[in-house]
């Protein structure tokens, strides 16, 4: 096998941390079992056990990656219990590896998903008796195999369906979007449920119409194109990089001016003629 | 030289930590010498100048990397001062290079050590003076050259033994093996110094009866196979990935839940009949 | 192309943080556009939109590296406004991607700057309407497609001059050196503007007679050739490992014991005979 040519890259999603060894004993595993693979760390700094936070992680990178990536996911609150290990082959050609809980479920959505198996194939696992660190035990040989060019079939049986997860809807009526903050970066960003289509398709419906945005019960703003529109210092409401409206402050967190995080009501809405 | 084929993996475990560029250079420096070794990070991230931690760290990676790897470990609170710099050959393979303070030993004692040298070549370092970063040019120009094929003694002379980290060993007597916490991982798992196999021993020495474990003035616990066997909230004592045994708390840190730390008190007995 | 051979290595220094995903993704649009390039991360943990300490780690890092490497630096608190986005050739071989706000200018003028150009070729960058993330969109593709052989002159037209970055100089008057602390690092060892050049011409102005450091209106120090001079916790002032006069506290923070950062005074003055 020629490895430089044909062992996909790996990239790494997990919440282990930058403290510990937990995530370099991972690439311990993958470079003894694919030499040639390229590893690409997206983070190891989600939240811990925050298995929400980590699909919108992997649901807003994956596309940005080569078609054949292996993504090895280890956000796994549930390790030791009956959570299955899974692997995902999609339509898109990337393929996911972790927990069936939910992790995976944005992204292996959105890239189609073709087949998933439970992983179960001794010869493609590290021998442990009772292992705790499924990360290095499990997954990390599985996404190891598959970018080498194992079959997905060879490391398990098929599972006609992988746990999806529930993030909170937009509801849309009476000429408004009632969405909230999914996610706070690194930044203080606020970043919501409201995507763009959904306030295109509500500025559709009420032509000539502005739309405006209230976060908790701040004053109305206009949606600017870009960071730049506002003053230093001034909250604005834009879409961010994901096609996802954001509030943010320029220069600034908008977390800590707001006091908001997580699960914040944000409207947006058709102004009053 | 083919590159591809022939440059050895080398791994990094320092306690730079992220903010600085000082890991960065080192890899500059590495990507340099040896343009096809494969870099990979196992932490920066250790605890400031902690050998202790830094030694068990490498001491439960190691093993799980290519045969071949170069482990290039910077955790050197002597810098500048008369500690040697060093490099191990082992048995297994693996090639350790970091300051001779106790760091490597753990990891090259259990590897087995083959030879080890001084860093005195200075065809083989990078020319400065008085340097006071030694990680980047002592340490890691030999990791480099060590990759590349370059044989270890050509880095400078023999030397007999290499300098031991004591450890704290559990005690056992009377039925009970009485230990300590070794270390506190980003979870807040506490890591004790008894393994598996002390607890086995134990357990032969009475057979039919049951060994629980206390943490400080705990109650009694028994040791449960898997995480997922405690009620979310629950303290436990299981088996970590590394054969250990470990105190946890499901779902939340044991060492904020216990107030414990390294050093507090652990002890394995077998339960009265 | 033989992506192994020519692919020259990309270098990465963001203030990203380590939590988001936002640097992996960045990764994935590199190992999309140039597969066999290597990744080589500097940092992402540069302090959020300072430029300062960005200019600076770039300065004191690029020569370390290989020749032909790509360097891919996103600090930009100006995304979304009207800096440029620009790419940097240079004599001594590297290349530098980044905005125009002086974040590239150390190093590209250590480096002798060849050629600049404003990145604005469409065909080199992600489609993105009104994008506020250059990194993923502009800036990383830039740097794949430097890294793959494209020339500099396809990415965009020329610049007559980049951006500097005007950091304070010390001022030598008197038989002294006035100057400040520039940059503070994790360990909280004070660097500051005084180059080792410096003290050398003070030095050989008033031949004989010794050199002595203070900081804000703390004790004369002699300047040390290493730490391991210095009892542990002992303040002293050495050259650092960028030539550059260090104030450090062995064996714990300077910043902390002193309460000093950024832009506090430091004078290297010649002792009374």
């Amino acid at each position: 096998m020629k490895r430089s040519q044909s062992a996909a890259p790996i990239a790494l999603l997990t919440d282990f941390g930058y403290r510990d060894h937990y995530a370099g004993v991972m690439k311990g595993v993958l470079a003894s079992i694919a030499p040639g693979a390229a590893l690409l760390d997206i983070s190891h700094g989600i939240p811990p056990q925050s298995i929400a936070a980590g699909a919108i992680a992997l649901g807003e990178s994956w596309r940005f990656f080569p078609t054949r990536t292996v993504f090895l996911v280890v956000i796994d609150p549930g390790v030791g219990t009956s959570r299955l290990p899974i692997a995902v082959e999609t339509r898109a050609g990337v393929r996911f590896v972790g927990p069936d809980n939910g992790v995976l479920s944005l992204a292996a959505r959105a890239a189609g998903i073709r087949c998933a198996v439970r992983l179960e194939s001794t010869r493609h696992r590290l021998a442990k008796p009772a292992s705790t660190f499924h990360g290095r035990d499990i997954f990390a040989p599985a996404a190891a195999f598959l970018s080498r060019g194992t079959p997905l079939d060879a490391l398990g049986s098929k599972l006609t369906r992988i746990k999806p997860l529930q993030l909170p809807k937009p509801d849309a009526s009476d000429g408004a979007i009632r969405g909230e903050v999914l996610y706070v970066d690194a930044f203080g960003n606020l970043i919501t449920n409201i995507s763009r289509r959904d306030v295109a398709r509500l500025q559709s419906s009420f032509p000539g119409k502005q739309v405006s945005v209230r976060i908790k019960h701040g004053a109305p703003m206009k949606i600017l194109s870009t960071y730049g529109e506002a003053r230093s210092g001034a909250i604005l409401a834009t879409f961010g990089s994901f096609e996802l409206l954001e509030i943010a402050v320029r220069d600034a967190s908008a977390a800590t001016r707001l006091s908001c995080g997580v699960g914040a009501a944000v409207v947006a809405r058709v102004a009053p003629s």
